[in-house]
């Protein structure tokens, strides 16, 4: 596919139209359609040599995209290089020699390190000038916290020339957008729009809400919609998933809806993208026909977790939950409890990890343990009951298992485990087989656990 | 600085030479010297339309670039680009353009947007053979988990003419290799070696681990020594640990030494890198001169987790373990439980969430949390000596705290946490105040409590 705005000698970098999927199909160029501006393609450029050695985690890379993707512009490239002169340079030229719109990240502080801003101003030409406005702003956040001014700060007081200024209300440093037009990089010298935002998180992030999208619709006006949708699914696999919506999407996407699959651990994201006057619909339609097929796999919408899911649905409801858990070692309590307001739902969680702890906390008799073994049927059931019991809670999950490496015993290899969920309608066991390596395990497991237990307590089945 | 190696029209990215530093800054390229390989210029390409909308995070990004650095080689560039063919071709094409060794990631999977496979084969001219190890490989994968293999999954038996398989122990896709000698994309045609990896990160690190880097010295042989040491501390912050170690590893500073702090939650990582003959004793001389003035804040070496140091340390002297979590949640169990061999150590964590669970399962007097509130010092302590009681544990560790966002009381901000270590020698309780958001909270937290745990352990004594 061709956005249809870029060309010359680089190779494009292709995305849908986001308002002439055919046109991006036929690999003609939007302005075809009048619509100058439709396809917008955007860089962003991540600096920072900590990156490059692996000691930091680029979360820049997923807020921005998502940012901009919820709002129908996708980010096209992302490149992530040190802060090495020569490195920044080709990457920011690359960039404009292709983009509509180009981000960087980082290097706008004062150490000696921080060398965007003056390496921008100088392959663009412009001289930098002192900015008694952003001065004043520094003074008066360190002023406002009553500290001395480094004398360092100083450098972020420099703008480029022609550039415009995007106020950084939670630090020091200043953000950059140059409005390129004609830019010179590009091989047609269209337009392209710089901006150079902040290293820090909690500066950058304001910063682009409030000083950058702002501008937004007076650089890329806007025609036609867009709507963006992800359904959170477990217990099926991806390609299962991929065949079972194959036939009941095949329109909708023949249409020009993108249909997204993205496996994670335990889980699999079906994601709907639609443009144009009719995206809301058609995305509103896709969820429902897929609701109608894979609707039991179905746990949440968007960014929700299972756990989040749990604890909305067990307070929402007033009810009460109590955790057993032997080989997943309190996996399962720790995701409950990262989610506020779980204390209003969680009883109490008894890791029994030792068989004399499943005998005194939760009154598993040892004969059980014995005949049965401590993985097995009867005793994930005696755990489920027992912990009802010493809690007094509506519900319950007890899971018994070897999460390996070690562990295995005859008939029951590494990855066994029982899952318990116990309620009002009496407790239902399953035995799965989640042979994975230890931490993988105890995510997959809890996964089905907490799935299992939202069934039983929406139908009073935990397992169809 | 210049790698030395690559050369055409586009601009090369720099890094400096892991062997003769001189070398890079004075824009050298190591063949002069006569290490041919020594400057090896990577790029890495990560694929997948999700990270460009920002659904996921790009975890490999950090863990690829860290485990290359950590063995002395630096990815120079990495680039995220959509699942869509035509970006696909044209990270990957640069990428051969420009580096020694080209990365990528994701995009081998079954799904109709897994079109890595295909579409480097094609770019390289090579046919897809069918390759029935490969195929054996999955079945057996999907029959060891007692389910049927889907018919999409065939395709990733596909192999381009001419790769190496690298076997995937922890799914289905197997990674891919070619040494491409010459190398048709670079200017001076150089080999490139390509090494195609499966986007889940559990298929993903150990595929790195245990079939990509035992390949490395055959494919780049090292010339001259490489040493890089990583000290894991906890305790103290990154400025203070800075100062601390400023006048001891000067001298080693001063003779090309490199030294890094990393400032992580709850963790400081200091790094030492040396170079050339004498690189394993100039880090084993910072190593020693580190642990004499900061030796009471180190748990660990390179990867080791508080946790696994924990396992490691009780098991091997035969002590047990029992864990009372009201505000952490089972998130102390969940990390000791991930780590092998847990069992031997761990008898049982008691998560009591509620007031009513510190009452019955450890004994907790009712007047206690009455007078004091159940975040106070006396509950804390009553909870170690109950779970010690009631396990019949060497050790034990008691938090009870208040995570937030809601639940601060007048007296007791959100943050406030007591944190209880219990051994033969008697109860010590510390106040603490972790004002972080709800899972920071329980981390930091966490780490508080298994270092102090560690110190008494050690030396009786859990705070100095």
């Amino acid at each position: 596919m061709v956005g249809g705005l870029v060309r010359g000698a680089l190779p494009t970098v292709g995305h849908p139209c986001p308002f002439f999927p055919a046109a991006s199909v036929r690999g003609l160029p939007c302005d075809l359609f009048g619509a100058q501006w439709a396809c917008v393609t955007i860089e962003l450029v991540n600096t920072g040599s900590e990156l490059m050695l692996g000691r930091v985690l680029n979360t820049h890379q997923q807020w921005i995209c998502r940012t901009l993707a919820d709002r129908g512009y996708t980010v096209d490239r992302q490149v992530a290089i040190s802060d090495d002169p020569e490195a920044l340079v080709a990457a920011v030229r690359e960039g404009l020699s292709r983009a509509d719109w180009v981000i960087t990240t980082g290097g706008l502080g004062p150490t000696c390190d921080d060398r965007t801003r003056e390496l921008v101003a100088s392959m663009l030409g412009r001289t930098l000038k002192h900015d008694p406005a952003v001065e004043a702003q520094i003074r008066s956040y360190f002023e406002g916290r009553n500290r001395p001014v480094p004398a360092r700060t100083k450098v972020e007081a420099m703008v480029p020339d022609g550039a415009e200024v995007l106020v950084n209300r939670h630090g020091t440093a200043p953000g950059l957008a140059l409005w390129l037009d004609p830019n010179p990089f590009r091989p047609d010298s269209r337009p392209t729009w710089l901006v150079m935002l902040p290293g820090p998180p909690r500066e950058l992030r304001p910063m682009v809400l409030d000083e950058m999208l702002p501008r937004l619709d007076q650089r890329f006006p806007r025609s036609g919609g867009f709507a963006c949708r992800t359904l959170k699914t477990t217990g099926l696999g991806e390609s299962y998933m991929e065949e079972l919506l194959d036939a009941p999407l095949k329109d909708l996407v023949a249409a020009g809806m993108d249909l997204g699959f993205c496996a994670r651990v335990g889980e699999v994201d079906v994601r709907f993208v639609a443009r144009g006057p009719e995206a809301q619909a058609t995305v509103a339609e896709a969820e429902r026909r897929t609701r109608a097929v894979a609707g039991s796999y179905i746990f949440g919408v968007d960014d929700e977790t299972l756990e989040a899911v749990l604890v909305r649905d067990f307070s929402g409801r007033g009810l009460t939950l109590a955790l057993a858990e032997s080989c997943t070692g309190g996996h399962i309590a720790n995701r409950v409890t990262n989610v506020p307001g779980a204390s209003a739902v969680l009883r109490a969680a008894l890791v029994t990890y030792a068989n004399e702890a499943k005998e005194s906390f939760l009154g598993v008799p040892r004969s059980l343990l014995v005949e049965h073994g401590a993985v097995s049927e009867p005793v994930a059931r005696a755990m489920a009951e027992g912990v009802l019991r010493v809690t007094g809670a509506d519900f319950a999950i007890a899971v018994t298992g070897i999460a390996g490496p070690g562990g295995a015993v005859p008939g029951k290899p590494v990855g066994t485990v029982f899952i318990a969920v116990a309620g009002p309608g009496g407790v239902e066991v399953r035995k799965m087989l989640n042979a994975f390596d230890r931490e993988t395990f105890k995510y997959i497991t809890a996964q089905q656990a907490m799935a299992a237990l939202l069934r039983k307590a929406a139908t009073g089945q935990a397992w169809a």
